[in-house]
């Protein structure tokens, strides 16, 4: 309690960002960030995006130098009391001595390598690892999934830190998962999973729902046999125009969450 | 409210024409109509054709040149107050500045070129991309399917209009999209999903859920390896001479989202 | 409700054939032949073996030459009210009136030809469609599909009547897919579906769920490449001296439709 | 319910093995140990790991020469009252003559030869049968499933007998089975299914539900073509070093059950 305290303390310092933030999240005041927050959690959990691992985390509305992340439990339950404030080096602010999970570095490189992003997925939806662990390109099978148009790389933790147990363990790990990103919307993990990221927290759930739908459809497809086509990049792009891509699934999701 | 209560006057005006409404629409009267346009939008919900995403519409019972459609939000929650009248020019008549669906004018280009048609859905069911994205053509691999055994055109709407964001966003492009239907039941859209198309609302969603149910048979055939065949076209047309083939699954359909 | 006491009063007269009852069919009144046939229609709909369509009949514990089909209606809304008793004609002996299935035939020229079927399903199953309509045979991937181990014919009624709307539609059509199936468990209907015999309402209905998910493991098997074995004859026949083999599941499926 | 009472009567006495039980096992009290065991049968059905078939059992927590497992019923419905202890014979010790399953030798024969297991499960999984039935090795795909990189044999019951009706009917089955199993922690078995091993309850579950989740990932990384890479026995080992791998999924699926 008094670490959340703390934080609403904290952003209703810099009510004055408000409209930023609005605009940027999708969302208008601090409690709606975490409210959001939590409802991405739930709706990432019943779309089976995430079972009881993986986790979705935004960047702080007014400290862009921190992000909100949920302590180590499963996205399903977790709830706004949940939430930590964290900062680049992966440690929570508010000493309550609560561990986030143990793979916060994907969030934090990734926040720090790209201001454009504010809002992080990271996942083993079964459907992206025939991808993850093969030489065949996820590609953009219809114009739901147009943001991964410009291609998916595949991060191999290997060629950064050689035998590990495949998780990102350190800032190290994170700086390198980072760099095989670039400035695409989504990397694959080999042998574990991916991430994803977008400008809200609407965004990034809706691409992480539509990126799973996406890998089943390019599978059927594959399985059918035939010649296949993919989304036109400059197709891709102008789809893309649309800031709030997500925005009508998202009250649906919200709504069904909230039940 | 008023838009609604203005609809209901307007059929109310025409109950003239109920008999054959009755007969067309498998509705009796005007506010059954309604009935089952929120029905069926909760249906296509529940029976995953759609998801936040698509729409269905039906033809305006008693003036052939109007139709209904839901105010754009998701299918799933969809109620008989969201229902919206529309014209040809895909404007809403009721004044009241609610928006429907930006892509509208897949219906109303369609009723416009097939006098035949009276329901109508959309989607972007994952089943269908396969074979909107490859050179595989869509088939009958059963009786419940027998309405596509005359075939299921493909439309690409970069033969239409070049590089777009994929959404037929006004009358020529729906224009392009009925032309490319022709006389056909389904056209599918290359790289955004399909179009149905049926004499009444529980034609035209059991249409919509049994395509579905054909395309997985068609990719788990494919998948199995081996010659497969396919329903005979003759076969189709005696198959198809019962004109409420899907009405006991509209009646238990009906009752789920009653619950 | 008096076709429903005639029939009662007409098992009750056969009092005296109850211990056979008893043995074959694993019910031990006639109340209890009619609560399973109610709760058979229930489990397939849960299962997904039957959707809104499809059909399961008991024969008569006392009258071998009639058999007990609900009225036309979908099997996950089926009361004990809505059972019928039908001779081999396909006629309700109840005289109210109410009609049962079209495709009733498949029953009544099973029930003939085969003294050792007490009880039959007929279904769309979508995951038994790949073998109705290919030439890859469906096979036994393991013990809980024992039953198909000697066979599965495919019934092709081009073959009977050349060309129809695939539906079997009368008593010539219901005995050429009897002669089809011939001495097997199983016979599938090209382009339609299948029929599954047993000894007993639960064997008949573990039968229909463990042949659905026996065909979806073959057609995965088929997607993993590679060389495939299958249940042998021998094995089966072992296998299959348990005349109770679905007993448990029963239990547990009864269990679930009567909550 | 005497039967239980003894069993209670009997693991009170033990109290003084707790300690060693909580760190092996994950359970603190002896009554966890049961209440865990329910939870896995639960759990191990609402995944789909289990139908009305297949068990689980945990090796009793102060007599290594004992294991708990339910009396013949559908795991879905176990309580704390349907479980038995059963010795090394496969035989009950309670005098109360209830029976477990036909195949415990499963269990008892791999607790016999395999000291560091705690708790196994059978089942006959779907995705796993095409590995159990075709010459495609099942492989880990990812992180999850790190457990099977070691390899995964496959028994083939006709090695060991010849025909049978497929069943581990006795001891000298389970002992062949056990051999077959060796010290891995996955054996698949021919036209029938799997069985798991591992040191506690959270972890049998936990790898089951992994398993699983990686057979269906290897199926469609087959079905998408291309050229596949999996887990490397180094990174699995180091992988493994966490001895509570499935922790958070276990607290998540036991409040899951406990609704």
């Amino acid at each position: 309690m008094p670490c959340r305290r703390a934080f609403l303390t904290a952003i209703a310092s810099t009510l004055v960002f408000e409209p930023l933030v609005r605009a940027r999240q999708g969302s208008t005041t601090p409690g709606e960030v975490i409210a959001d927050l939590v409802a991405g959690n739930r709706i990432l959990a019943i779309e089976n995006v995430l079972d009881a691992m993986g986790h979705i985390s935004v960047r702080h509305p007014s400290r862009p130098d921190r992000f909100l992340l949920a302590r180590s439990m499963p996205p399903e339950v977790v709830t706004a009391a949940d939430i930590l404030e964290l900062d680049f080096g992966g440690n929570p602010v508010d000493g309550s001595g609560r561990a986030s999970y143990l793979e916060r570095f994907i969030h934090s490189e990734i926040y720090k390598a790209r201001r454009d992003v504010n809002a992080i997925v990271h996942c083993h939806t079964p459907s992206l690892i025939p991808f993850a662990d093969s030489d065949v390109p996820l590609r953009a099978m219809y114009h739901m999934a147009a943001f991964i148009a410009d291609g998916v790389p595949v991060f191999d933790i290997r060629q950064a830190a050689g035998m590990t147990d495949l998780l990102v363990r350190d800032a190290k790990l994170g700086k390198a998962l980072a760099a095989s990103l670039g400035n695409k919307s989504v990397a694959l993990m080999r042998h574990h999973g991916a991430v994803v990221v977008a400008t809200s927290i609407p965004n990034v759930v809706g691409r992480s729902v539509y990126l799973d739908l996406n890998a089943r459809v390019q599978i059927q497809t594959a399985a059918l046999g035939g010649k296949a086509t993919y989304v036109d990049p400059a197709e891709a792009k102008l789809r893309m125009a649309d800031p709030n891509e997500y925005a009508r699934a998202w009250e649906l999701w919200k709504r069904k969450v909230a039940r």
